[in-house]
């Protein structure tokens, strides 16, 4: 069983990999489709972002689909051949956050293809793997498995709502239209946004954003002041969804949000320099947002209904052979969006 | 009638000024005491701050109390002699926030003393003013006029507590205990906050603070790693408010609020720099106060039945004809608390 | 100019009336449809509901759509020919109520066809109407007429929606299935609801329910144990609206609804007898809905946009010379949805 | 060592029990004082409430503090000698609740003293008790025993306040002033609600909630018409607090309450018959409270720091031998607030 594994920068190796024992309460998985996320593009970039950094080679990658291969002798209603949809989050459930509702920020969290603790998390990037049952969403005949693995990064924008509070029938703002962005677009319709305007600096993520129902979009470098008239009145949105991890676009938004407004600031980007009294003075709420968790079952039920599509997102498949040159493609954000990794071949394939 | 305005930085007089007719709504009041507020400060220093400077003359002040003189033909409910606090705060109450209950974000706001618009509103710093029915406040007869006159700035602290949702049961920190962190102190102790710690870099506001209803104190001159033991554990405080005005307290308040926490951010500073990827990771909201509303009604309620008592925090007494050097006194922040000036008098107090 | 006045229990008229003056604010409007709501039943048959009589004729009706006539000369955006939803809310903006941003509790609120107050609140159903500006909403030329006059009971909805708080990604139940319970499950559909359970005692509102967008429905008159098995582990639903009016339904829903779930009651019922106990010791949250203020423009955004369909839910659109038979026809709630009456000619139509 | 068990209304014998065996991470505790809860009560006098009912003998009880007499092994930061609150909740840190944050509605959850699973979780009031280190609370040197024993009803009353939402500066209506009521107010106190009107219907529990800090009391035996003054403008009170299990005293409160208000209901009542078009026209919003969690920690801490004075609810001390003259003297709702069994003496003693 191979797996693709970033030693260093650049540094990319599909290798042999041990199998874990499946435990009674676990599944095994032949892996399907694998979406490359920004994370993992910066392990192979960087090494890492921020503070993180690789400190021993490690598999890659946490969105993933595939069919399940062996059931455990504890778990009930799973079958050999159900295609699942497989979260990449595994919090340990006992310690304090988890007690208090908010495994996202479990101390011991294992998250895939995550070198945040040390010995690193390794991910889900591998031709087989052993799941928790729980981790395991089966999905609709209709959703293929390639549209399945787009249930991590789905996740990720409906997790980044409920963070806003509410925003049915609200006027939102998305600046940054990559996947995650173009997802969440998908995710606000979804949720009743009466008004969504996207703006992002190229066309093939806005015009996917478009797809995913955005009312308006603003191209940034053909139209630097697209926005300027949302400013009036002290700022049109009632919520913005900062997804581009631009500081400057963070900026503007104090301008363009309404005073009790409130800016979700998804990207996890470094330091930023951001004019304090403007937020004061307008009583902007700020707030992070980070990964997911019982979002993953909503996002596999609305992909399952055909609630939220997610094939315009999807732009590039590549073969598991072809990994090294499906991170280069996902590098060029003006002509990628999301890019999967075929598990079970080896020839290219696009969407 | 005199009033205090400020022509230019450092340029203050005393003059002779008109007094508006007395409307059937309205009460003409004799002030009795006015607090030096931390805006004034900044038009007496710099003639303004931010973006926001003074374009013509300006009566400054809008921290007042005062004994009602004439009583307009419409009012009820007010007599001769009677002892008001008096709310600065005027919105027009027929604009789109106003009609959304945000009167603080009123379009049309004449809040007193302020250089935002133009033409300015002009202040409170006077001897005689005309104010509406609904700016009046009686104050308890164990209630001195002295202290009804700290109801606005306690006001701004209630408001700053509103937005943080709720703190009862809660560990919260306090960072700048000037006279609006120490009157805020005394509405957390009041709001039921659990465990309260102040820090600042002076001894004088900390020694406030403590008798303001602090649990802990640390001066951050003296012991510069003094909150360090707070970032165990991702961070131990639910909530905390910033009203130093200084990035350097913003930014380690990032490491100190624990997931999910709230930083309230009270004082106008200019730019900040901050590791967003820290406020995304630990989905921490940040959000701005500006001012307040019903919450003045609630302060004098709190200061006429002895929940809040506000002495402390007033440092030094002035006589009017000594105004100029009330303002020198208030800027010497390792000194003076609240400094108030007494309309009545010329020569000096000390509380 | 006609209009369907109320005088006694099943004594409708069809009278001449006058038409108010023109202000300047203000526009002339050619009503187009009228939908029957619950309200206008009641007064057609009971002559009013709880505490609530007619003591005075009364010009019923307030869910309306027109077609612009004249245009007060202070009025800017408006044009001769437009087609309109029109608001029948008319807070006085100006009361303690309106001033906290809740215009649906004005104190003198004027809302058409109510005999709450008296005089009555003339209503709308009448061939032309005066109206202010700021009721008046564009419709889109996708949206017919007939449609627009949904925007009113839709409104209802969406502000029972926003009641709740959030229902997205959510598990919610609705009772009652009449024109609000199937425009409110378009808008939970809109709002992200994950899975939406209907239950009436009749066909005909399920299977409107379930072209609005339920994912389940539950005959009770069939099968009186349909919703037993979501009583499992202390109940299934995050939310219940109750849009029947029963409190046998409301009973139900405190065994189906989860611990610390939300149940929001729409029917105007009288009284209920509960087992307080169980919301006691589950603590749920049971909320009333009134009306609707702001979220009309939003109904009216969605259907412009096509994000809701109303169509199904008009059963009947009958002339308006025949009223009296749309009226006995609304009564029958097993064989009508929502009857509307088409002003503009006397001709039976049905949708 | 003796319990005071229960075999079936009014039989209450003090017999010989086995002590569990002291694990790793418990504590041996020699129990100092115990108070008698309207739950105790309801076992005493009818076997049970509502469906619950006794089906084997238990022992009642579960407000105690203790002296810790042995530590176990893995036990840290207690020593024998200690002084401490015990909390009676002890939930199962894995099911669904808990792991939602809500182990108030844990599935296999272990309260002293309750007879709703079978076989019965026996309670507290006995000689000794093996309790979990997580259940144990040090109070400080300022704090008696008895006063300690309070933690429990106090928690019961600040976990209420945080279903309201919050009550800062707010008006506030509490009926029924038993212990539970009383405790209450001084939490409403606490947490800074600006006035509190206290209803009940003798003069022994609103002269202890006058002592706990509420503004004016209404005894409506005295004068059954007092509160309706506060019906004037649709209501006065922001939040009401249903403390006497009455439903005339909530069919009352609906008239009592603003629009949009709160009411929390407490008392585990059965059944009650309401208005409901008056909650669904001020859209009021009834919330039933249960038991508490994260709140015994902060009510320990109010406690311990005098921020909150239990002293004046404790109105009798009875010796543990005299067990069953306590329970009938507490059955006395005119004379008895809270009456606590001192299990380290035989003979009477009155606070």
């Amino acid at each position: 069983m191979r797996a693709l594994i970033c030693h260093a920068p650049q540094d990319l190796r599909l290798e042999a990999s041990a199998l874990d024992t499946l435990g009674p309460q676990q599944l095994k998985v032949r892996v399907a489709f694998g979406g490359i996320c920004g994370s993992d593009l910066h392990y192979f970039q960087h090494g890492g972002f921020g503070t993180v950094r690789l400190k021993e080679p490690m598999v890659l990658g946490h969105e993933v689909s595939g069919v399940v291969d062996s059931v455990g002798t504890a778990v009930t209603g799973f079958r050999i051949g159900q295609r699942i949809a497989i979260s990449p989050s595994r919090p340990c459930n006992s310690c304090s956050f988890c007690l208090q509702g908010l495994p996202n920020h479990c101390i011991n969290m294992r998250f895939y293809g995550s070198a945040m603790p040390f010995p690193h998390i390794q991910g889900a990037f591998r031709e087989e793997l052993v799941i928790d049952a729980s981790q395991a969403h089966p999905i609709a005949d209709r959703l293929s498995l390639s549209e399945a693995a787009l249930a991590e990064p789905l996740s990720v924008g409906l997790h980044a709502i409920s963070r806003a509070g509410s925003v049915f029938g609200k006027q939102v703002l998305v600046t940054g239209c990559g996947p995650i962005g173009a997802l969440l677009i998908a995710g606000l319709r979804r949720a009743g946004a009466a008004h969504i305007v996207a703006a992002d600096l190229a066309d093939v993520p806005l015009a996917c954003a478009q797809k995913m129902g955005a009312d308006e979009t603003v191209n940034l470098t053909q139209n630097p002041e697209g926005l300027a008239p949302f400013k009036a009145n002290k700022g049109r949105f009632d919520v913005m969804f900062e997804a581009s991890g631009s500081d400057k676009a963070l900026r503007a938004g104090l301008e363009l949000v309404a005073p009790r407004g409130v800016i979700v600031t998804i990207g996890l980007g470094g330091e930023a320099t951001l004019p304090l009294n403007m937020l004061v003075a307008k009583e902007i709420d700020l707030r992070g947002t980070f990964r997911f968790h019982h979002e993953f079952a909503v996002a596999v039920e609305f992909l399952n209904q055909g609630l939220i599509d997610g094939k315009p997102v999807i732009s590039h498949i590549v073969g598991f052979d072809k990994a090294h040159d499906a991170f280069k493609l996902a590098s060029d954000k003006r002509q990628a969006m999301k890019v999967q990794i075929d598990f079970k071949q080896s020839a290219d394939a696009t969407a």
